[in-house]
């Protein structure tokens, strides 16, 4: 695939739809709306991903629930999204929250947060731990409804120029990383810049930023990162589990029957689990082509820079908790499911790995 | 939750409808099938999830698409399922494939095997690897056709009686233990028998077995193996990523519309992703209290005994392949997704979960 064709929607198509405010069009039982998204069109994974769920819905619904589905720029720009559905313009969008964070610090939470949840994690949160309810709360401030739609499971840490070897190395540097964990490269003398997926490879070539994180091999191979950047480090510590959304405008979403909520919250939790799966299964093969085609450098973090990390990332949270009382409701209740589920997974998931991995040699 | 009704369906109600037809009532538009299960009624996760899936069916299609469901003895027994629904007497069961190794070895894969597959893993092989695929063309020769529909994640090693330090201590071992970890034991020396829940205790307290494994810690203190046996260990080799299945008679749902099709399959994967996040949210603070209020000892398997678990795991998998052509294309495909997936696992998930749990003492 051509990463120009990728990118193309998210460059330059922002200006299309702006202003025009398109009521639902409702006849008898039938539902038409529109979403919008962060993604440029077709853009694997998570632009595939939240195509597939709308066209899901088309298919689940017998044709009943139509889904006019835009891609970043199309209708409005990436970041545009959050203000065009809370607004009633569009009926939904798929994005990250954090993207939002300037709106409410507690929407980072409902993406991925430094030393944050791993997919099994934040899944248990969201759905047993109080999650669901707390993102209610905080998303009906604003008008919006949201339903967990994807995850890109543990990010890379990143792309850099130079060798990172201890947090020295992140003084002055100009990196490409949104939500918390940018809040935290700013705690440890890094310049932090978000951009949506369209504009990080031009910035990176030009020389404005010197660092970028994206998502992982998979989507970061489609991005030529590698042109600019050749160290490429992991784990990342900023988003081991984004969660994509599903967002609805709130009044709309209230107005449906039992029935059609029931329907688009499973064809959403459908797409959480099968963008998940895709991710899983192409990750692999995708960092071995970086590797052997690219001359790219694999680098692990060393437990100094990561101890730095875990640093940083506390006085980050300490700021957000004094946002507002729901700021730090939010925070107490992801530090609750991180102690009890991510203690779990250290009997689980982390001893069976460990084991079978050691044993097999994988 | 009392132990006895939750078992009571399992335990006494095998004979009510034994050798009825039931043909499903189709008029117009509307859908009414039956779905028997190898669970007991309301067993926490294994049970409420099927019984969830159904209802999420009733609800999606507006009453339109109706599920009877019947636990484990209120139609058909346990382990009667599978040929219940080839029959066609009941369209869909809720069960684990692996209880059917006994039809064919390659089912053992679709629900776990022995240093098998995480729930992520799982996922992105039966998604994303050619495992789906697999499991149509395996149960297609049975008249039946498979779905994922929940997991229960790395299961605990086990309850013993007494300490296992080494494989040696399992030899003559009497454990319940079903799929092809209980053939690993067989080739260690143990006994192994395969049980529905529903039996199991009362074999422990008899001492007609003197070891079982179930699932996890949720499920586990629900069961009260505490009573009879005060060693429980873990990682489980045999089960580290239990997929249940929503097995349906091929023929009915070859009948079905697109449209209903993928309505069965999000409900279903809905479940998947549901139940692995309850079983994640509820198992940490169950291990917590089998610890402190059952005086149970957890113990981690030593690696000597992990490294005896592989070499039997190889001489089970060499008969297994040696079964049929098909055996073998399974075996080989989940060997290619572990090689890769697991890979990449050890980088993402495996190096992250280790660092941010070091950093926080977790």
């Amino acid at each position: 695939m051509n990463r120009r064709d990728v990118l193309k929607g998210a460059a330059f198509g922002a200006v299309a739809t702006a202003g025009t405010v398109a009521a639902p069009a409702i006849a008898k039982d039938r539902i038409e709306v529109n979403m919008v998204s962060t993604w440029p069109r077709d853009f694997p994974g998570l632009g595939t991903g939240a195509q597939r769920f709308a066209e899901r819905v088309n298919v689940m619904s017998d044709g009943r629930i139509k889904i006019n589905y835009f891609a970043a720029g199309e209708r409005v720009k990436a970041f545009d999204v959050f203000d065009e559905v809370a607004a009633g313009n569009a009926q939904m969008y798929h994005g990250a929250e954090y993207y939002f964070k300037g709106k409410h610090p507690g929407f980072a939470y409902f993406t991925s947060v430094p030393f944050g949840l791993t997919y099994t994690e934040m899944n248990a949160w969201i759905r047993f731990g109080g999650g669901q309810e707390l993102w209610d709360k905080l998303a009906g401030e604003f008008g919006l409804k949201g339903l967990m739609c994807g995850n890109t499971g543990v990010q890379m840490g990143g792309w850099f120029r130079k060798e990172i070897k201890s947090a020295d190395d992140l003084k002055g540097l100009k990196m490409r990383i949104p939500g918390l964990g940018g809040d935290v490269m700013a705690k440890l003398g890094a310049s932090p810049v978000s951009l949506p997926g369209g504009q990080i490879y031009e910035n990176l070539v030009s020389g404005a930023i010197e660092a970028t994180e994206w998502v992982g091999p998979w989507n970061d191979q489609i991005m030529k990162f590698y042109e600019a950047a050749k160290f490429y480090y992991y784990p990342g510590m900023h988003e081991p589990g984004a969660m994509l959304s599903l967002s609805m405008n709130k009044k709309w979403w209230d107005s449906l029957s039992k029935a059609d909520q029931m329907l688009i919250e499973a064809a959403s939790s459908m797409e959480n689990d099968v963008m998940m799966a895709e991710y899983n299964a192409k990750n692999g093969a995708a960092l071995a082509t970086l590797l052997t085609e690219h001359g790219v450098q694999l680098r692990k973090f060393s437990e100094d820079t990561y101890d730095s990390f875990g640093e940083a990332s506390e006085e980050v949270f300490a700021d957000v908790v004094k946002h507002s009382d729901l700021a730090k409701e939010i925070h107490d209740s992801f530090v609750k499911a991180r102690t009890e589920v991510g203690s779990w997974a250290k009997i689980s998931d982390q001893a069976y790995v460990s084991e079978r991995n050691r044993v097999l040699d994988l």
